[in-house]
């Protein structure tokens, strides 16, 4: 894959980026013009002034979602600022094109750092509402993500941060299938998470049925997490306010110590950090039939071989040229689609965990090298858009007027 | 045309509004992701850290334009908001594709009333700037409008109000012709404009020369405005700052009363206000061989034929069934393919005179009924963008390294 840089170069290069407008309607003659502009345009703009919800029906509204950054956490850049982030949001765009005819509108904002940041970020995703059926937000930095999503969470569009829950939703699946291949009970698994950002801590949360009814949500038995330093545990005194709200619902047993302590005894291993943590010696402490699902993208926190040489049983990565390749496109397309179709006011627990269960599902015979459908299945999307549709009318979220 | 208003509905709703996205580049295979998504895509990312013009030419950035409104002067509806105003804004951004193949993203954005939504407003627009290579406002109330406009000058993109600028730049072009058509001297012109909001104050300041170089810009001899209460005159209590703005460069003979006093031994009418508004009788009391651009919509100040009666010579209005419309399409488009053809800026007062020059000259030869070009004719975008990236260059805002 080392061209791959190169060769997405000039492919950028060769079409200026990856995303286009295109015109609906005729606009070739005056008669054109005269429905599509003025005079006949005043019609639905009265319709809308009178009816808001009509904006869903006779405006591309219905149908668009803003991809929104701040440019503070993209790939595994870091803070490249938002006119360097736009390739991704681009790309992003496509996909929910491609995978759920979604008219997904790239937006990069410059926003300050800090507090001041934050509220204008706020501000700009209230402001532009009135134009989509609902915001993604995307590679906004931990832990302003946090402060961005939960103030949105009520503005009458559904909102989500995939960074969080796209990736928390698909290894949700992948638990559920993985830990029934090998036998296990959902609810005795012990799981050490690597990496306690914004993908870390929403994993953390979904595990752990923090937000969820306790009816609907299974539990696993144990979450420890750690981020760079070690473990998150009660005798750091480094933690920001957002780690040390960790601690409600992991660590129990208040252990201490680094990654390679915290594996003793786990199920499973999650990471969302960077390459070449862990060996095949650590895979060797963690209990019988181990689940690995190293992340860190390009290179994994462990490699299947590896692993399988400490005894994993089944590993998964980021990805594509390894088997169980835990990708987003999985979730967010379907998650939007389905709330979308809902008119859902939210994207909440409850539709989370529907979709987790859809994507479970939708692998008919899951085997230790698939625990999760193909990322290129373009099926997948309607799977999980008629999932979480349902869950939205379920919640009470949706304001459609027949169901 | 009276069906056009419930034939525009059923047109926007069998579509689901105008304006759609595509992606420029294949999504189907691992290899395909891997150049439009992951890993590859962090390369353009990075080429656009290191030097941000890159995103110009790596991103749809280079492409895009704004079109960005808050809903509070849309059409003859007024302060409908940010959701009813899109299917106004959808139809900008398709005639921006269909005349200079722009991919311009409407944006209705919701702010408060006052200064406060004001300031959100510009906050917004500098925010969003490197999303795209121009902000066109749009329908956004006066005398916000010049505030906002004025605020984004120096964000680095070219920022141009359409409803005041692109009004201007046709009227001046057809003016150009007209005079020249009547044999008389520009510099001698004694103008009325009828109406003091976003397009009035536009107007009158292009054809006073403000802002303008004197070597490049020549000036009518006069012009009165009036608004709904009369002529902007000294002896008005009741004028706003903007309006009494007006005086600095207008009725410099100081008369008061109303349009029909102003009329009186005029050359040239303007009308961007209201329908029925001057009999013949009226334009009788003008100079010989008057001139009148009637542009009030859908009803304009005074029809052809009625003009024609008072003893006009030539006439202009909005509509597309009477001769000589004036229809801001055959500017925007140009205008800004021009200023992003040159890497501009802004968009300046030479670059506004290119265009309205180019447009009268477009016109191979003029006459009473046609002293602007067919707003359906799409050559004319090409032209008036060749004119508009030469002024950028010889104003120095040209950002193009080899010019």
């Amino acid at each position: 894959m080392s061209d791959s840089y190169e060769r997405s170069v000039d492919l950028h290069r060769k079409h200026q980026g990856k995303l286009g407008v295109y015109c609906k309607v005729p606009l070739e003659t005056r008669e054109d013009l005269s429905l599509a502009y003025t005079p006949g345009v005043a019609r639905p703009c009265e319709l809308i002034h009178q009816d808001p919800a009509e904006s869903y029906k006779l405006t591309m509204r219905g149908n668009s979602v803003c991809v929104l950054t701040d440019g503070t956490a993209v790939l595994g850049l870091g803070n490249i600022g938002p006119a360097a982030a736009m390739p991704v949001m681009e790309g992003k765009a496509c996909l929910f094109k491609a995978f759920a005819d979604i008219d997904a509108i790239p937006l990069c904002v410059d926003v300050p750092k800090g507090d001041e940041g934050t509220r204008q970020l706020i501000q700009i995703a209230k402001a532009i509402a009135p134009s989509y059926a609902g915001i993604n937000l995307e590679d906004i930095a931990a832990p302003r993500c946090f402060a961005v999503e939960e103030a949105l969470q009520d503005i009458g569009i559904p909102v989500m941060h995939d960074d969080q829950h796209g990736t928390a939703i698909v290894l949700l699946a992948a638990m559920i299938n993985a830990m029934k291949i090998v036998g296990k009970d959902f609810g005795d698994a012990r799981v050490v998470i690597n990496g306690a950002g914004a993908a870390g801590t929403a994993i953390a949360k979904l595990l752990r049925c923090v937000d969820h009814e306790a009816d609907v949500c299974v539990s696993v038995k144990e979450v420890i997490m750690c981020d760079s330093k070690g473990i998150i545990s009660p005798d750091r005194d480094d933690l920001n306010d957002e780690k040390k709200d960790l601690l409600r619902f992991t660590n129990r047993p208040r252990i201490s110590g680094s990654v390679h302590d915290a594996i003793n005894g786990a199920d499973v291993f999650i990471g969302v950090s960077v390459g070449n943590l862990l060996t095949a010696e650590d895979v060797s402490r963690m209990n019988d039939d181990a689940i690995i699902f190293a992340m860190a993208n390009p290179t994994p926190e462990i490699t299947p071989d590896e692993a399988r040489k400490g005894g994993a049983r089944i590993i998964g990565t980021g990805r594509s040229d390894y088997p169980n390749q835990v990708n987003n496109v999985l979730a967010f397309p379907g998650i939007f689609r389905g709330a979308i179709e809902a008119h859902a006011t939210q994207i909440d627990g409850r539709m989370k965990l529907a979709a987790a269960h859809a994507l479970a599902k939708a692998v008919g015979e899951p085997t230790e090298d698939m625990v999760l459908p193909n990322p290129l299945d373009k099926s997948v999307a309607d799977t999980v858009a008629a999932a979480v549709k349902q869950a939205a009318i379920e919640s009470g979220l949706s304001q459609l007027t027949s169901v």
